[in-house]
């Protein structure tokens, strides 16, 4: 297996991994149109049902799941609108698509909160089918202050969990009761209403209550629990008083609690996860197996700083080479997640990927028919173009014959120069979704 | 599965790791006496070849592999000798044990390596069979300066090249170059001699030409190679006069070069590792799979920091609880090799085993039925009395009722005392043995 075909085949998994990540092409696999019947993930609902199927949602990828359900569902749907990043825009014939500032909300991402909210309650009943459309940056995205709370309020009290050193779920705990949306306050606002969410997961691990806040999901947090975080953390006389005051409501039983799993009001919604790190990984390993690599998949999680977790994929693949463990070759290690880069004060050029298959070069450094390649589903790694970068056993020798020493770019968090000149980088261009990276160790014959 | 009986299992699978990392008990499956014939991992070697059967070595190890070879050749063996670390001596019939300094040699070892030169020059011959005990420490144990150097001829040289920054590889290269017993040199002082050489290796990879220094392994550096390095590192100068006097006498041709590979003079040397930590992973799949776990070796040789490293077995450990990836459960991830803790300025008491299984507590907290554990299979982690220690899903949950915050713990690396009070240490005492580490990830039904 010569390394031209490793790069190859290496190509090959990764599109697949791709394709699995998009969008579109996740919504049009997971729903189905059959009949009077639509399809989803193998249940069934009869369309008989439903007088009428609107469709909500906010996300990056709000705009490619919308023209995909348009082309799903055709007539049958009736209209709806999806809240997405600036620039993210696409051209919908029933769907509404709203532009949005993200990460920092803005004003329009109120506004259109404030509409999908409207839009709920004039559509709600039981003879009505909302297809909920999630994606990554929901969370900016659907920003609905509940009422009589400001953008400012909501904002001024993040700014003070995090600056008093609150961790993400504490945040979130807080976030979802300030909310008319998240935390299960879209699908409440649905009504009786079937609620089908379609979900693409850019979150370790594929938690619902996190992914774009779980405007459809059961919260297990309280009003309880939102005062004791505030109180423990010593910033409750700080915290903007319509929150504090929307607070002691819920306390006193004047405001319902967000829903809570197993209670009715979320009975009739349907949660599925249409494209995430783990699809993206499946197909990946199909691919592979298609190829003649016997696949095997380590983890759709890993985080961790990244050396290390290369070192521990570099010295998986050469036990692979010397003693046929973890599995015989030919074989493809495949995994999944986002780790992190500790930089130094003055770093070069790069990103997590590309940082990953420098680490690997350097400890696969002479070993033949080990391809080692690591990717953003997004397309970019880093402040850079690159999706990330591919290195095998002549990488190191190559890259000195240039007079690149790669320790150096290693310690340098330089990893774009150090594989541009050895035409080793992997550009796709902005793949317009996220289900974080994938990693393949590809080991020949 | 209970938390109880996932424990008594991996205590199980763990003390099979550490029978097969025991250099007696390795010794004696490695090596067997059939008639007249004695076999040698499969390879059967005749003994009316020969009239004279003498065993020399070094290492930490000596003395038991000593004891076992005595044990399985009787009265077939003439005699020998071994040096070992002081306090690892041992009761011996026919090959006497010879006690010097470790890690920092001394002329107790010069003085025993003179006699091994001896010993060795005094028995070659064609009708002589040397067996040969390695273990780890046998390159400081081992030494034994080339006719017209000193002691401190060498250490000097030794000090020189650590200052200026040389690495392992090189420094290696040099010590080679100046020792009579060090990179094939045993062996070629065996002449005509039969070698056979059984190994414990404590290296990562394994690699015959590192252990004790390889003194029955061919040596791919020449004396072009040490002058080379003492010239780039600017310390030729220097370098003790009759250091340079040698290497220049090598480069003139009037010494001969260290054994290379292919060479005659290695022709009849046969290298085993009886003991490593591929062999301990070994026999921990094998017992996992008889206690019903599908065992994973992942590989033999990883290092990174540790807590990165624990990170991504947990990763891999929720995976197979949520996917059924890498493998079903109930199954056993397998791994070795040596990490690292990089530690801060007054670090607690701990060891990398210890904090591998504190990290892992941390990423498996209220996961059910998986137990991750660590330990080092010379019995010993860190500065601590013990090997390493255990964590479970419950783990951090126990440990908040009695008031110790893991991730205090973890920053502080003072794992000890996060595990002591919770009766997770692993105590199995000094092993007198060293093939590395072993981490399990156990998962129940």
């Amino acid at each position: 297996m010569t390394p031209d075909s490793l790069r190859q085949d290496a190509s090959q998994i990764l599109q697949a991994a791709l394709k699995a990540a998009d969008p579109a092409w996740a919504v049009k696999q997971a729903l189905r149109l059959q009949g009077g019947a639509l399809t989803l993930d193998g249940r069934s609902l009869d369309l008989a049902r439903f007088d009428r199927i609107v469709a909500v949602g906010a996300g990056k990828a709000g705009a490619p799941m919308a023209q995909a359900l348009e082309e799903v569902l055709g007539d049958r749907l009736a209209g709806g609108l999806v809240v997405v990043k600036d620039g993210h825009g696409g051209a919908t014939r029933k769907i509404r698509v709203i532009e949005a500032s993200h990460p920092v909300p803005d004003e329009r991402g109120v506004a259109a909160g404030q509409e999908i909210a409207a839009f709920l309650q004039a559509n709600a009943g039981p003879r009505t089918l909302v297809i909920c459309l999630l994606s990554g940056g929901g969370s900016a995205l659907l920003v609905s202050p509940a009422p009589g709370l400001s953008l400012a309020d909501k904002q001024e009290t993040t700014r003070l969990l995090l600056a008093c050193g609150a961790d993400i779920a504490e945040i979130n705990a807080i976030r979802k009761h300030l909310s008319q949306l998240k935390g299960g306050g879209l699908a409440r606002l649905a009504g009786e209403s079937q609620v089908a969410s379609l979900i693409v997961s850019d979150v370790v691990g594929d938690r619902l209550d996190t992914i774009a806040s779980g405007p459809t999901v059961p919260d297990q947090t309280t009003w309880a629990d939102c005062r004791e975080i505030l109180t423990r953390h010593g910033v409750w006389q700080q915290t903007p008083e319509p929150v504090r005051r929307r607070i002691q409501e819920g306390l006193d039983g004047k405001l319902p609690d967000t829903p809570k799993p197993g209670q009715a009001q979320l009975a009739k919604v349907m949660n599925l996860i249409v494209a995430g790190n783990r699809q993206a990984l499946d197909h990946a390993a199909a691919t592979a197996g298609q190829l003649g690599y016997a696949p095997l998949i380590l983890s759709s999680s890993i985080e961790g700083e990244t050396c290390d977790i290369a070192r521990m994929h570099a010295a998986m693949a050469r036990e692979v080479r010397e003693s046929g463990h973890p599995l015989p070759p030919p074989c493809c290690l495949i995994s999944g997640g986002e780790t992190t880069v500790t930089l130094n004060a003055s770093p070069g050029k790069g990103g997590r990927n590309q940082e990953f298959a420098l680490a690997c070069a350097l400890d696969l450094a002479g070993l033949a028919g080990v391809l080692a390649l690591s990717a953003g589903t997004d397309g970019t790694d880093g402040p850079t173009d690159a999706a990330g970068a591919q290195a095998d056993g002549d990488t190191v020798s190559r890259a000195k014959e240039l007079g690149l020493e790669p320790r150096r770019f290693l310690a340098g968090h330089d990893a774009y120069n150090f594989f541009e000149p050895l035409g080793d980088l992997l550009i796709t261009g902005p793949t317009r979704t996220n289900v974080m990276d994938i990693r393949l160790m590809l080991i020949g014959q």
